[in-house]
């Protein structure tokens, strides 16, 4: 949701509302290089606030709420689109994350996206990689956070296999230790449901497939400095360190502060589950040793801002690959993205949307209102908005996948304008008038000629869209007449009146 | 829903449901060759019998059981498995299709598939193929039926390009010549209608895609006899000869028997629909002469049988290039059906489905469970699910679609056995414990790594199954009876029992 700028702007921040911990960074932004000036956390643990029915409760919200407020203090100065904010597996899974959202960005002053697993992971490897040397080795980087746990296989900045599941420390501890209490047969059942969650992929994450492993998280940093401090190792957690320090936590029973002093103690809720989870993770991928690197979401989240400002935006990359993939038409799409520009040419802003921001994404729509036909030609609008939901679309948030597959959706056909009822803000408002714009696109290159006039004359407000064609050119082109007369009777129950002359 | 067979039958038969027409069409098997030994035609014109809600009227259905009826006395001997019988438009359209077809069924003693537009140019291609030489041309084939029309490219048998549009000449005469009345204006708008669900794909149907013309349906062949009759062509249609019938048509003012005493009368109400269709097809693709084969989908229909019935099935090939074209991992196909060998091995049948046809729908379906993968990981039992209920399929019928889906969307998490009841007859009852079956396969292949006993047990029944491993096995692969116990969970909300032991 946030616009490329014309003058970069002078700090940059990422918030990560993680299920466990809140992470803020903020960064310089000189010649195109990050410097971190400020780092923030704050252990929230929104995770453990679910219920049973998925719904965050009214304490876990306002624990939160308390903490973007702080963040939002810090981030009050910067303009829009500097910040990136974005939340994880919690608020992927809380039925209640659409309310919670609106009060959230309030408070931290800035939209906050909610991002798949596996952009997570996406996200996370570029955070680890930059702050690992750049030298064609083949890297597995796990990240065990508080409600999911990233594996990701990569050679430098690239990832090559991305996973996420569905278990995280502090979903695993308070499912397999309640009060704490750490028992020989928890553990073993703890670490059973985790390789049952990485069984389905771990012959394709075994050691064989990568050179060295590489943690990224609290549950590993903490790990690593409780091996390395009763000098198990030296810089590393290595298996035997972790088969002691796996020893050592079943013989006392619990996390506490005279098993162990060197812990955080905020840490000693979630750490059985975090210990167990690494054991699967070393067991079932046979794993001997892994590094732990700084790196993580958030350095991942200011890297991609960084792309966007300078116009290096992985969502352009991300359309064409996909429209590539499902064998779009491009001349097609080159003709209706012209067609748009003489629109937008003649419109200074849609709403709040400025215009530079509204034609990047009816130019994305516009390259892929057509991926449907790769499924069937019956319907195709409907499947090109399934894929577009559903698929990984790295750098695209799950709001930014609602919005392109909204547009695409109701690109042809019946116009209904309620969808863009469930779409977040800004879009709720704005989606209506750019989906008139890409449909008038559309429906004036059906045939497929690019035959059109380049000065057609468009007004466009709320209820009411006039084109103006160059004299006589609508009654040489009766077809094109026809596709209007339908599209205005498919706007009129929008409450939209189309004229044409 | 055909079995394959073991003898081959001495007769098989097509019947096409038409939107205008009812077809049947029986012929010899000899030696893998067809001798048409018997024709029926009836003018059902159910197209005409949708009301404004898209539901059959009970008169509607009646001619059509009455008919079905008739056809069902000459099929009364033909062997399960010897006889295709489908519904085209009017029976994707119709709200109550389901309900018919258990009536219609009946009447006809046979199966009957609904197929998409897309698998009836297929059908129709095939069936005009056959009657044309093999010669490398180019062909455009157009088939004008009662509610939809089809345009497929081809050469020798193979087709290219396949486009099916919802206009018909039974649709098109209701909509545009009510009463038969035919006037200027009104033909215009005909014309107009036609070009506008052509415009859409014309640009790549036009004469310089294609080297020859044929059309294939009553309205050709009626419009071809008339422009012969009156000495404006030798032995096809011309655009001349098609341009002076026109006018003609327009002159008169109406279709009767002092204009056209050489038209069939029961195809009076549906002629100026169908002439309409055909000059806009003309104009919109460039076509100057149109040769008329006697091919339709009742002859593509047989060929498939043979097929199938010779093990050529085209639904084979279909899932094999579906499965490539998703980069489905065919190692762990093989492995699943291995595991359902083992297990179809010791089940002489499952309910009225004799053990090779469930064989094949498992094969199909472990060859497809996977696809989903190539959306994203996330769900993609669900993706999977929606790519085979909705991507053309050649050789898949509605309902077979369906049960792919089903047996695809089910078969991993939540047992939602449900969905099943959806699915018509005899599959309501035998997809629930196909699935169970596809399940265990899968579950017990879960770690990709082919390590599984050759000589499992099972004993499945309504509500319970038992899984014999050999003796100490499951002690050593505690992963395994993990994802058992996992499953155990999984099917019991359905009321069945797992026992593995």
């Amino acid at each position: 949701m946030s616009q490329t700028q014309k003058h970069p702007p002078e700090h940059v921040a990422a918030v990560d509302l993680g299920s466990n911990s809140f992470h803020m960074v903020v960064a310089k932004l000189r010649a195109g290089e990050l410097i971190i000036v400020d780092r923030l956390r704050e252990m929230v643990r929104l995770g453990a606030g679910l219920d049973a029915q998925r719904y965050l409760t009214e304490e876990a919200q306002q624990r939160a709420l308390a903490c973007l407020d702080r963040f939002g203090q810090r981030l009050r100065d910067l303009p829009p689109g500097s910040v990136r904010a974005v939340g994880t597996n919690t608020l992927r899974a809380a039925r209640n994350a659409g309310q919670f959202l609106i009060r959230a960005e309030k408070a931290l002053g800035h939209p906050i996206d909610i991002i798949s697993g596996i952009e997570e992971a996406r996200l996370i490897y570029a955070g680890v990689a930059q702050s690992l040397a750049t030298d064609g080795r083949r890297r597995l980087v796990v990240d065990i956070g508080g409600g999911s746990t990233e594996y990701v296989i990569g050679v430098d900045k690239v990832p090559l296999r991305k996973e996420s599941v569905r278990m995280g420390c502090v979903s695993m501890s308070l499912a397999y230790f309640p009060e704490g209490k750490v028992t020989g047969k928890r553990f073993k059942n703890a670490v059973i449901a985790a390789q049952y969650e990485l069984e389905p992929f771990q012959y394709a994450f075994r050691s064989d497939h990568w050179d060295e492993a590489v943690g990224a998280s609290g549950t590993a940093r903490a790990i690593r400095k409780l091996v390395i401090g009763r000098g198990w190792s030296k810089d590393r957690i290595t298996l035997e360190g972790l088969n002691r320090l796996t020893e050592t936590l079943l013989s006392l029973g619990r996390v506490d502060k005279t098993g162990f002093p060197d812990l955080n103690p905020d840490r000693y809720p979630i750490f059985p589950g975090g210990l167990a989870i690494l054991y699967a993770t070393f067991k079932a991928l046979g794993i001997r040793e892994m590094q732990v690197s700084d790196g993580a979401l958030r350095e991942g989240l200011l890297y991609d801002l960084v792309g966007r400002i300078y116009h290096d935006d992985i969502r352009s990359r991300t359309v064409a690959a996909l429209a590539t993939r499902y064998h779009v038409d491009l001349q097609q799409v080159a003709r209706i993205q012209a067609t748009l520009k003489v629109f937008l040419d003649q419109i200074p802003s849609i709403g709040c949307i400025d215009r530079e921001t509204a034609e990047q994404w009816l130019n994305w729509a516009a390259s892929l209102h057509e991926i449907g036909f790769d499924i069937a030609h019956s319907q195709y609008h409907k499947h090109g908005a399934y894929i577009i939901e559903n698929a990984d679309l790295p750098g695209f948030s799950r709001q930014d996948q609602m919005l392109l597959a909204t547009l695409v959706r109701l690109h042809r056909r019946k116009f209904q304008f309620k969808l863009f009822k469930e779409l977040p803000r800004p879009w709720k408002e704005a989606a209506r008038p750019m989906s008139v714009l890409l449909r008038l696109a559309i429906v004036l290159n059906r045939s497929r000629q690019g035959n059109l006039p380049v000065d057609i004359k468009i007004e466009l407000s709320e209820s009411r869209v006039v084109l103006r064609f160059p004299s006589q050119w609508l009654e040489n082109h009766p077809l094109t007449a026809a596709d209007l007369e339908q599209e205005a009777r498919n706007l009129r129950p929008a409450g939209i009146e189309l004229t044409y002359l």
